[in-house]
C-alpha cells in the first residue's frame, strides 16, 4: 500500500518527538514534513531537534528540513498537531481552510461545539461532527482532537461503566507524570523529594472533556453526558504514565466483581478495532492489590491500553478504582494517530 | 525543673529515632531508657542503632544500654512506644499494668473503646477515658495513642470545619511519604519513577480514626462522629510529609473564603496551648495556588503545624483542599510527645 | 531447530527474572526448570515469584514448579546461575560434577584459576580453561562465569584500547544503578535525594576482574594483564545502567580522535559474532558532550552494547572517557546467555 | 553593634535567595538593598521573587524594592554578588570603581591575577591581593571571589594534605547536586532515573581553581600550586550537596591513618577562626564505610563544614577519599559571607 504523506506540527517538542517515534514504520502514514519555531526553520530536523526519548532519532527524519507552521509550507493531506494551544488557535483553522485534515493534541478547539474530542474505542460516532464543522466554516479540511492526557484513561474506563450501569458522580484525583508538562517542563529542583498539588488548567479539562466524549451526538451537536466530575490534579516524580484514583457513583448499584467483569469485557465499537494502533486489550484489569503502577504498567499494549486496578466497593459512593494510562502515547501522540486511523477508515481522509 | 525520666520502646527503628531526636533537650522529659529487639539487648544504643536521620545521634543516648521491652527492665513513669502493632498488643498492657503511662504511636489499641486517640488541639477531653480504662482493667498505668500519620493532619483540618459547619461526607486521597513505611520499608527499585497506589491497612485507618477523634465522649464512651470518609491511599517518592487531597460535604454551605478564615482562626483548646510541642500556628493556610508541597512545607512549625492549601469550592460537594502534615514528627513521635505534655498538664503523669 | 532445555537457578530473584525474560523466545535455549529457595519449592513459579520487571511474566514459565537447587532435581544439560555467591559456592560444583554446564553470574568462582570470566567479544579463548577445569576436578560438566556488572562495560572498552595502545594505569569511578543490589536491595529512604559512596566488595572486583579477562591464557593458566586499576564505586538513584568514569594511562600515546576511532572500529573475534545475543555494535561511541546517560542509552543494542562517550584527552594520564553498560542485561543475565551461546558454538555444550 | 548595610546582587535567583536566608539575623551585616533583572525593578522583593527554599522568605526583605544592578542604585559599602558570570563581567568592576567592596560568587574574575579566590580556612593571606588590585585599577572598592562550589570542599581537604605531605597529582570525580545549576536549572525529565556525565565549564574550574587557592602569594602575584588535577564532573539527582571522589598522589608517602589524623587535626589560620560563619569543625572525618552522604551530611556545621570519609590507601597513587560540601551554602552564599567576615576583620571593609 502506498502510504499517506503526513506532517507533524511542532515536531521538535516532547509530544512532537513522540509523533515522530510512533509514526516511524507506520503502515499507513509517512512523515514527509515537520514544522518548528522560526528559530529552526530551514535547518535539518536532526540538527534543530534535541532528541529526548530513549534510543536515537529515526534516521529518515534527520534530513527533513524544519518548515514554518503554515499550510503553504506543509502541503500534505493530513497533519498531526503538537502545537501549544495559543499557536494552535490560529494555525489549525488555517490548515483546515486549506483542505488539510488536522488531528490535534492541542486543547485550543476541544471546547468548540463542532470539533469532536475522539477516543476511537469510546465515541467514534462523534466523528460525524466533521461534515457539520466543514459546512459551517466552509472548510475542505477539518480539525479533530484527542482529549487531555488525564481525561483519556479515565474516560475509557468510565465509558464501560456508563454503558452498563450509568454514571452519576465521579471524584477524580490524579498523580501525573513529568512528561505531561512538556520540555523543559518541571524543574528538577521543584519535584525532587516532593509532589506539586496543582497543574494549571488541568482540573477544568478533567471535569469537562469526559462529559463531552461520553455525551450524545444529536442534530443540535453534542449533548454533554449528564453526570458530574470533581477533580484534584497533582504532579508527581514519575517520567511517564498518569495515575487517577476514581470514586464513582453509578445510576444502578453494582458490585466490585460486576464492575471488574464489565471493564474486562468492554469491547471497542467494531470500527475502532483492528486498526494499527488499536490497544489490545482496550482495558486491562489487574487483580494485584498494588497495581497499576506507572513504571510497571504504562507500556501495556504498547502504551495504548487503559490499565485499571484496585476495583473495590466504596463506602460513600459505589465503586473505587485506579486508572493508569501512558500520557504521551495513549494520552497524546498515540491517541492522535489512533484517531487518524479511525478517520481514514471512515473516509474522512482521502486514500493516497 | 527536674525532668521526668522516660523510656522509648523500639528506640532503634525509624519512629524510635525520631522520639530520641525530638526528646533531646526536651524541657520536661529526659530519655533514660531505650528498648530494642533481642538481638541488641545489652549493647549500647550507639552500637546497635543505625542512625537514619540527618545529623548525628545525640551524644547522651549513645551509651544507654538497649533493654528488653518489659516493664521490669524499664522502670520509669512514662514510656513512648514505637513498637510494631503486633508486639504492642501484649507489651503495652504489661507496662500499663505495671503502673507506667504509655504514649503510643502503635495502632494496636486505637480501636479499643477505652483507649483515646488524642490530638491535643482536637480532642483533649478524650483524655478522660484514662480513668475509665484504668478502672476497667485495674491498671495503675494507662495507654493513650496518637492517630495514624495520614489521619493526623486531615483530622486537625476537619475539626475546625466540623465545629463551624458540620461534616457530612469526606473523600480523601493521600500521597504518602516513604518514612511512613518504616525502615527499610519501601525498596528503592519499587518507587523510582513510580507511585504505588496501595498501602496495606491504611484506608481502613483513615476512614475510621478521624471519626473517633471527632466523636463525642459520653458516659458510654466515645460516640463516633456521624459523617462518612472514603479513602484512596498512595505511596509516592517523597522522604517525609504526607499530602492528602480532601473533598468535603458540609452540613451548612460555606464559601471557600469562609472555610479559609475558619481554618486560619482555629485555636486549640486552651489546655493544649503553650505546651513545649504546641504547633504555632495549629493550622497554616497558604494562598499560593501550588502549595502545600512536602519538601517546602513539612517543617512548618517545627514539623508540628498542619498546613492547608488550595482551598476552593467543589462542584459536587462543598469544598476541596489539600492538607500536608509531617508524618514522622506531627504524625508519629512529635504527636506522641505533644500528647504526653498534655497528659502531664492534665495530671495523668505524676510530677517528678 | 530443537532447542536445548535449560534451567535457571535462583529464578525468582531480580537477576533470575532477567534470565527468564531474556530467554523467552530464545532461538537455542528453552527454560524447562526453575529453582528457588526452600520456601517456594513445589509451588508454581507464577505463584512464588513476585515479578519485578515491566510487563508480565512470560506465560510459559508460570506453571513450572519451583525446584530445589540441586542437580538431581534439575536434569538439563545447561543451567544459568543467579545464585548468591555463598550458595553458589557449594551448588555450582555439584552441578558441574553431575555433568551439567553452568553459566554463572555469581562471583563465587571468578577468582578460581580454572574458571574463566568470559566476555565473548573480549576473551573467547579463555573458554579453553574449561577442559583444564574438567580434568583437574574430574567433572563432566563445568563452570564459566561472567564478570561483575561494573567490570563488564569497562573491560570491553579497555580491550579495544589494550589491543591497540597497551594499558598502564586506569582510574575508575562508578555510579551504579539500584538493580545491581538485587531485590529488595537499597531502601528508598537511603537513596532519595542522595548518593551512597560505597558498595560492599565492589572495588576489589572492579580492580581485579578486568585484569583476568584482559590477561593471557597460557599453559600455566591465565596470567593477569599487567596494568593497575584503582576504583571508587558509588550507588546512585538510577534503576538500571552502570556508568563508569575512566581515566586511562596508555603504553603508547594516543589522541582522543585515535581512541574514538579505535573504539568505534573494534570488532569482536569472529567466533563471538552473529550469535543471538551479539551486541550490534559491540561498542557505540557517542559524540554528544553529555552522553552516555543511563535512561537514554542503557537499552542500546537491546541492552548488550557498551556505550562510550566524552572521549577526551587527559591532563595527567592520556585519555578520559565515560562507559555505560546495562547492569542486569549486559552485566548479568544477558552476558551469561551470550556466554552460553559462545560456548555452545565452541562445542562445550552438547547439541540437543 | 551597629550592622553594616549590605546589598545582594541578583537576589531573586537560587544563590541570591541563599544569601538572603543566611544573612537573616547576621550579627554584622544587614541586607538593605537587593537587585534583580529589569523585569522586576521597582517592585517589592516579596512580589518579584519566587521563593524556592523550605520555609518562608524572611519578613524583613519582602518590602525591599528590587533595584537595578548598578552602584548608583545600591549605595552600600559591601555587596554580595550572585550575578551570572556574563553580567558580573561588567557590573562587578563598576561597583569596585564606585568604592564598594564586592564579595562575589561569580566566576567572571576568578582567573584575574589581581583577584583572590578565598577560602578563609585555606588562604586568608591571598586577601593581600586587594590593595594590589586597587592600585592597579585605581579602585577604591575591590572584588574578592569564592571558588566554584565543587572546588570548595576538595580544596579545604587538599590544603590539609598539602601542608603536611605535599601534593603531586589529584584525580577528582564529582557527583553534583541540582541546585548547583541554578533555577530552573536541570529539567526533571532529564535527571529522573538518570545521571548526566557532563557539566559545562566545570572541569576546567575544578582543575584550576584549587591550584590558585593552594598557590603562593609573592611579589609577582599568586604562583599556582605545582600539582596537577584531572576531573570528571557529573550531575546526579540530589537537591543539595556535592560529593567528590578524590585519588591523591602525595609528595611524601602517608598511611590512611596519618591522613585521617591530619584532616581531623586541621585548624584554620587564627584569623579565620571564631567568625560568625566559621565552620566547626573545619573538616569532619567520618569513619563509617558508607559516608559522607549528601542527604545525611550536607548540613554538618550548618552546611559550612567539609565532610570527608572513606579515607583509604590507593593501589596506584597514595590515598583515596570522598569529600562532601554543601554547594549553595559552603560552596556559594555561605562561603562568600564567610569571606566578607574575614575581610571585615582584616580591615578591608570599613567599620559601620
Amino acid at each position: 500500500m502506498k502510504r499517506i504523506p503526513v506532517g507533524v506540527l511542532a515536531a521538535t517538542g516532547s509530544v512532537g518527538q513522540r509523533f515522530i517515534q510512533l509514526l516511524e514504520g507506520h503502515p499507513w502514514f509517512e512523515v514527509v514534513a515537520v514544522t518548528g519555531s522560526d528559530r529552526g526553520t530551514g535547518k535539518p530536523y536532526g540538527e534543530v531537534c534535541r532528541w529526548l526519548l530513549p534510543g536515537d532519532m529515526p534516521e529518515r527524519v534527520r534530513n527533513l528540513p524544519v518548515l514554518p507552521t503554515s499550510p503553504e509550507a506543509v502541503q500534505v493531506p493530513l497533519v498531526f498537531s503538537a502545537l501549544p494551544a495559543e499557536i494552535a488557535q490560529d494555525a489549525e483553522p488555517a490548515f483546515a481552510r486549506a483542505g488539510i485534515a488536522v488531528c490535534s493534541n492541542a486543547s485550543a478547539y476541544r471546547k468548540d461545539p463542532d470539533v469532536p474530542i475522539l477516543l476511537p474505542e469510546v465515541n467514534p460516532d462523534h466523528a460525524h461532527l466533521i461534515p457539520v464543522q466543514q459546512s459551517r466554516h466552509q472548510w475542505t479540511g477539518w480539525i479533530a482532537t484527542n482529549p487531555n492526557c488525564t481525561s483519556t484513561g479515565m474516560t475509557v474506563a468510565l465509558k464501560a461503566l456508563q454503558d452498563r450501569f450509568g454514571l452519576k458522580r465521579v471524584f477524580a484525583v490524579s498523580m501525573q507524570a513529568l512528561s505531561g508538562a512538556g520540555y523543559p517542563g518541571v524543574p528538577a529542583m521543584d519535584i525532587i523529594d516532593n509532589i506539586i498539588p496543582f497543574i494549571s488548567g488541568e482540573e477544568d479539562k478533567v471535569e469537562w472533556e469526559p462529559r463531552k466524549m461520553l455525551g450524545t451526538l444529536g442534530t443540535g451537536g453534542i449533548q454533554l453526558a449528564d453526570f458530574g466530575i470533581s477533580a484534584h490534579t497533582n504532579r508527581v516524580n514519575v517520567s511517564d504514565g498518569h495515575t487517577v484514583c476514581l470514586t464513582i457513583e453509578l445510576e444502578m448499584r453494582a458490585s466490585a466483581e460486576e464492575v471488574k467483569r464489565t471493564l474486562r469485557e468492554y469491547q471497542a465499537p467494531e470500527i475502532a478495532c483492528n486498526l494499527p494502533s488499536t490497544p489490545l486489550p482496550p482495558i486491562l484489569v489487574r487483580e494485584e492489590e498494588n497495581r497499576p503502577q506507572p513504571r510497571l504498567d504504562r507500556m501495556t499494549g504498547n502504551g495504548m491500553t487503559t490499565v485499571v486496578g484496585r476495583v473495590r466497593a466504596d463506602s460513600l459512593f459505589d465503586i473505587r478504582l485506579v486508572v493508569l494510562s501512558h500520557n504521551t502515547i495513549r494520552g497524546a501522540a498515540g491517541g492522535s494517530i489512533y484517531n487518524a486511523e479511525l478517520l481514514y477508515r471512515m473516509g474522512y481522509i482521502p486514500k493516497p
